[in-house]
């Protein structure tokens, strides 16, 4: 197989499917929408579960598990959140196999282990969560409960993408519990922002804090904020949602506490999470026409050290400055490969580190031995600069740092300058169809006017953004009055 | 509810389940055969993941992720496996739940969203793997594949108990694959060592490493290595196997590699799993008619400080000594909480944590203040020792690895004087009855003889020891010729 890409210009959608395979991340498997992830991409998802686990616990959060199944009528208890999710949901209805009669050496489903109640197959676990609270509150003294999980979930998507939308995928999922509505609210805030910070700083990827319109909330929530990032190709992807759930959940599980005064009222919920789809948004905010480029933050490797030899006594000398390297990198806390393989040239090594995005790459020859140097190649920018050996370490400690900072400084300028303000429908559909990104319009509130945008240009309302005042103006589509400018795009 | 447990004396099975349930481990679920681990049970399970996983990469493996369904024609295809798992397996076979109009506000099987081909949840993953590993596996440059993977799986129990037997449960599951026969064992064997391993070290449960029979292999493996442990009640546990599986999946699959000598072969496989059952064993292996008993290494807290006082002034003297201690426990790698509810009073405190089994208990009271000490209790022992400050963090460094040798001391010198060698039939009945445990005993050999006894005494053949070297006897049933002692034991 090649490992050549098809390039961003050529064909986007191809380069991106292209990549996450030829790059080992993850592939199609032989259930329809499901995906296999690979040892490299997993390694990298582990690298974001790591840092959001101890984000969560750093906020007071701790980790349950959760059935993997949800009863009928628990599923269906809080109407909105069914109706969101009936339509794409995955049915357990029998519980063993039998050997097919008129098949010889063929299963069947047996006929008579029927369920009696047919199980869903968590999408979200809103409802089986809840019904459990049930039993796990009464006072206020047994508030706030805080408590995340890192699951598989199942919806029954029809178009299915590798990590952007398959079947099923890994996530977290956090679920609270609390007293008021202002301290469900100051969580759910809260964890946007944990999303947002991690988001920020250790993917490298800038995001726009805000608050989905009705039409766009999770299905069952009074208000969903969201993280928003910006792909290289204008488009828009959705990073990850917090949800403030009111006391929906607690109602259609009759879930109650006492109060400090005595008093007894329904508990007020958040619910939040990111996905594998994490995965998707960071290939394709900072990755090129060569391959995936990672941040030092989430990269298994983040360096790799190649030897260029013609003989086994040059082997045997550039391993030995090799593993002084990675003695020395590894108690900086960096983390380092030694490519070693005789099946390979240097040649096809350098595509490949290239291609899976490890930040910077070292190449010892026996000229470098020589001269007591290295070639010191940087994946983000594509350079290379000879370093003498005594400053390699500090060197890469800096350069680890620059580059984390430099994906993100160039993926911020990409984004800033794909935020486009416009004031007519025209500049709206001339921005979109030429340039592409947010952007930024007075809309008039109404669901009606955000579909009828959508028809039109295939472009929803992404967020309300947060962080910026905002100022009364017209709607970019009716003319009638708008309280402020909110952002559009097409997106993932 | 009372915190009181039944004591093991009078209701072992009892004992137990009221024990995982008012230790805040785990509870059951709205879902027949399913669990909720609960935040205090699932950080247990975490620190045993963390270490597991640590082993597993240091070992060589790296984790992956692959679908949580199996179709049914891959289900199928490996005879044995499919026979062994058939009879107890979720079959998804719809893809969306509609408003059912017989029943306003209710949901039923859309009957149009009906599946192609039935997905069954995965109870194992072999199939679905050796089916991906199709893909991967050209030549001997491909291999070994060391993958494993941390999952959910569902098998149809019909008799559930928490963590010992659930329907779903997590586990971690090792897949790899290798270019010959004697490689693959080794891998086999090294495995079930990580296993044998991690359970004495880490979890202070004594294990006896052996071969299962054929009649308890495990369903498509050609041999299957385990570990078990023994629980206080004399009877054993299955705490972990790993599968020399031979070429089964290869030619199930059709996965063969070209050699290094230009042949082509089916490659060889294993896997190895450990789950949440280890849960089980914990508990059952060291604690007693007060609760959970935690070794060190497995305790979420391995220090907790409660604070004896009369009045606010008292609390604060005690609040500052006590975040002096924590930080200094800390910087020695223990963990410490600091337990300073004011909804509880210290003997109500005092029981949770012994209930919830923390190692190491400080009280500082007034009196501690004026004499500059603390009280240390500990759970094991269930003795205390007064503590002068500027000695308790040594003096705790020391503790908590007697604390871990003591737990797995006493569960060793339980397990060795419960195992029972015998000559005669009588013997063994007797044996099993009044003491339990372990029997060492000759056997023939046939899976006739082995299914007799189990008829008989309802004990099975744990394993056939791999430590021990093997001298020849008559069979304790049948009289015919035995190769060596094998162990039978009643088990969970």
């Amino acid at each position: 197989m090649s490992k050549k890409l098809t390039s961003r210009a050529e064909d986007y959608s191809k380069w991106y499917n292209e990549l996450v395979v030829k790059a080992d991340l993850a592939e199609n498997s032989a259930v329809r929408g499901c995906m296999v992830i690979k040892p490299y991409g997993y390694a990298i998802w582990e690298k974001m579960q790591a840092e959001l686990d101890r984000m969560f616990k750093e906020t007071g959060h701790k980790n349950a598990y959760f059935p993997l199944f949800v009863p009928k009528s628990l599923f269906e208890a809080e109407e909105k959140n069914a109706e969101g999710f009936a339509k794409e949901c995955a049915v357990v209805t029998h519980y063993r196999l039998q050997n097919d009669p008129d098949n010889q050496g063929k299963l069947r489903v047996d006929p008579e282990a029927k369920l009696e109640e047919e199980l869903v197959v968590r999408p979200t676990s809103e409802a089986i969560i809840w019904n459990t609270y049930k039993g796990w509150i009464q006072s206020y003294r047994d508030l706030p409960i805080l408590v995340n999980q890192w699951a598989n979930v199942v919806r029954w998507e029809m178009r299915t993408r590798l990590f952007l939308r398959t079947a099923e995928f890994l996530w977290q999922e956090g679920h609270t519990a609390h007293e008021t509505r202002e301290e469900a609210v100051k969580e759910a805030e809260l964890m946007n922002n944990v999303y947002a910070n991690f988001a920020e700083n250790f993917m490298a990827i800038p995001v726009v804090k805000g608050l989905k319109t009705e039409s766009e909330r999770f299905a069952g929530a009074v208000e969903t904020y969201c993280i928003e990032a910006l792909m290289q190709d204008g488009k828009a992807l959705q990073a990850g949602t917090s949800h403030f759930l009111g006391q929906n959940f607690a109602k259609a599980f009759d879930v109650k506490f006492t109060s400090k005064e005595g008093k007894l009222d329904y508990v007020w919920a958040t619910s939040w999470g990111v996905s594998t789809r994490l995965m998707g948004a960071l290939i394709m905010t900072h990755s090129d026409d060569n391959g995936l480029v990672l941040p030092p933050n989430l990269a298994p490797n983040q360096v790799v050290i190649v030897p260029i030899y013609k003989s086994e006594a040059q082997l045997e000398d550039v391993s030995k400055i090799a593993h002084l390297i990675m003695a020395d990198l590894k108690a900086k806390g960096i983390s380092v490969t030694f490519d070693d393989r005789t099946t390979h040239r240097p040649g096809a090594k350098f595509a490949q580190h290239e291609l899976q995005g490890v930040p910077l790459r070292i190449a010892i020859g026996p000229k470098d031995l020589e001269n007591g140097t290295v070639e010191l190649a940087r994946r983000d920018t594509l350079t290379k600069e000879v370093v003498p050996l005594d400053s390699l370490t500090p060197r890469i400690e800096v350069l680890m740092d620059e580059i984390q900072r430099a994906l993100y400084k160039k993926a911020l300028d990409y984004r800033d300058s794909h935020i486009t303000e416009v004031n007519t429908f025209d500049e709206f559909k001339q921005t979109l169809e030429t340039k592409g990104g947010f952007i930024s319009a007075h809309w008039d509130g109404t669901p009606e006017t955000e579909n009828k945008i959508k028809e039109l240009t295939k472009a929803t309302i992404r967020c309300v953004p947060l962080d910026v005042a905002s100022t009364p103006g017209v709607c970019v589509y009716t003319g009638k009055p708008s309280n402020g400018r909110v952002l559009f795009a097409k997106a993932y």
